[in-house]
């Protein structure tokens, strides 16, 4: 007996047009170690809106019930030439009940539990899940474990990696961020230095308010000032960004050679010995990543992704790290949203022009059977 | 007894003010392993450039005889802050004969020889060297020899560092230059992959005679297909640019990505699992670096150093580079010059205006008592 039910797909046609609508589908019998998750809850984070929405002229799309469509301007729209007339689904993460097995004895354990997954279509009614990345709740609710993998390890994927690269401070840029807001408490655990730049002096005040100690603004006019001060006082040559375009890295660059540079004894046209290290980990800003030529020879910049580095940390810590969140997640790993809509009010103009815009704190979570 | 002869320094002022001249200097005695080399032979190098001329408003300077004086424009005087109102020398490389030595047997052991040597002041009649890194010419001439250093070992560097890596390919951009020639020959010994990326059709031809397979012209219509097609031959996903400022790292990046996504099955929104990797090791172009986000965050760019990846490399391994370019200095590791200049010569407007443009195969050598 086939299952049905409403799920959301994204389409994007060669010509630039942008379709994002929902559909009523039938969801196959899980085999293996799938199985079928009935969807409560799953947030819209950053990373789903480079399917959803990109860099989409939203503001002049055509909205009706359950669809819009827009228009993706150059250069985007050849960017994503590799997805050109497919109709993909959305959504990372999300928690709902196990409904149906497949065969293996992981997945047929999870009968009937409440978890959180990782199924890329998690803006669906139902959606397939492989039993291994569920995370059984308890008693946790759906809402609350919704947002249980992209952020929390993400936040903690930033601190494991800085451990096995030896750093004991990093950097971390718009990080007034739920995200961000995970990462301080992490690092208060974990004895990790953390260097936070916000751009709000409002979000300096929260983010001390979670006793963040080092916080600077970067719209304050001493604010390179202050970015050297902490990166003095913490020794952070290490860092993550979400935002990836514009200056947001160099800036960090140019601060950290500034401050190994006043340590020097003597002038090097090459600059100074000190190796820095950032990493992007979003698109907040779809621009261009502009590196000016000062500071030297002696950084190395990586596009950061959860995936890869999970692959890479083996499953031990994964396990550990995943058994964390668990542990603390109405804690540590809270997440918070602004707004809850179905799977229909996600893709009016309202709603869609109020989450495309990322705002910090303003998180929404979609809640497909309400 | 004190040894007296002509130095080149160059000093950036705070306002600006950038002053090349030469002066008369009294040398000290060599102590411990240092030796006195008399210069014969010095390169003119990117990398001197970075301190000789930089930015500067080379057209509007005052020339006098040993002399210029220029103004650095913003943001380059700015960035150079660290050196405002230090006099310092300039020429990491040359040859010459030791004509004192200190008291240490490495350093004994050199008297009287021809060797190479990188003092970083090398535009000099003389020099104080540290034995360790002088090199015995032999009977190579101080001419062969004056180039021993800096392209040879960073050539031989980036093959080492491929190897270290794991890699089989390498991509070389703006590579019609005497290193780019050296690589050739060495990736043709060593049976590594190498795609060649210039930017003239006379190169094409040039690197073709010396036995290049890949070589694709930056300038042609269908570059990024050529490019395209060198790196699906070749599995390049690793390289190296001298260039620094603009897209040339970006085109590369991109490339890479387009085969890797062509050889995926399924679309991902975050790219394809291909690590690509890069290294700035010059800064012909001192624009910004500019990176699209359109390969999503399978990347990674480092600045690229020889003191530093030398130290990394090991003693044995620097040996065995070392042993090797003076095996083969009057063939893989010939440098040939454009023209022969004294210290004087090489201040006048007409020769500082020409190498300051870093035109393939002009470069200059200084011959400080011609």
């Amino acid at each position: 007996m086939a299952t049905t039910g409403k799920q959301l797909f994204t389409t994007l046609e060669s010509d630039g047009t942008l379709t994002v609508a929902i559909e009523e589908v039938s969801f196959p019998d899980p085999t293996g170690n799938q199985v079928l998750v009935k969807m409560e809850a799953a947030p819209i984070n950053p990373s789903d809106l480079a399917i959803l929405t990109s860099a989409a002229d939203l503001e002049n799309a055509d909205y009706s019930t359950g669809k819009f469509v827009a228009n993706m301007p150059e250069p985007f729209n050849s960017g994503a030439r590799a997805r050109h007339g497919q109709k993909l689904p959305a959504g990372n993460e999300g928690a709902g009940t196990v409904v149906a097995t497949g065969d293996s004895d992981m997945a047929k354990a999870l009968m009937g539990q409440r978890v959180a997954c990782v199924p890329g279509s998690a803006y669906s009614q139902y959606c397939i899940a492989d039993a291994a990345m569920c995370l059984p709740l308890g008693d946790v609710s759906a809402e609350d474990g919704a947002s249980a993998f992209v952020n929390p390890m993400t936040a903690l994927g930033f601190v494991e990696n800085a451990k096995m690269d030896g750093q004991k401070a990093i950097i971390h840029t718009a990080a007034a961020s739920n995200l961000g807001q995970m990462l301080i408490k992490i690092c208060q655990e974990d004895d990790m230095e953390l260097v936070n730049i916000v751009r709000k002096a409002e979000h300096v005040d929260m983010l001390k308010g979670l006793g963040a100690k080092h916080v600077v603004n970067s719209s304050d006019p001493d604010f390179m000032k202050q970015l050297r001060e902490a990166i003095d006082a913490t020794n952070a040559f290490y860092g993550f960004d979400p935002i990836g375009g514009g200056q947001a890295v160099d800036t960090v660059f140019k601060a950290m050679e500034q401050v190994a540079v006043g340590k020097m004894s003597e002038y090097s046209r090459y600059g100074s010995n000190q190796q820095k290290r950032m990493y992007i980990y979003g698109r907040l800003d779809l621009g261009p990543t502009i590196l000016t030529p000062s500071y030297g020879f002696g950084w190395t910049l990586s596009g950061w992704l959860l995936t890869p580095f999970l692959a890479s940390a083996g499953m031990e810590t994964v396990g550990r790290m995943r058994q964390r969140v668990l542990s603390n997640i109405t804690t540590t790993f809270a997440s918070s949203y602004k707004r809850k809509v179905n799977l229909e009010e996600m893709l009016t103009n309202d709603a869609v022009m109020d989450y495309r815009q990322m705002k910090t704190g303003e998180k929404y979570l979609v809640t497909p059977w309400a």
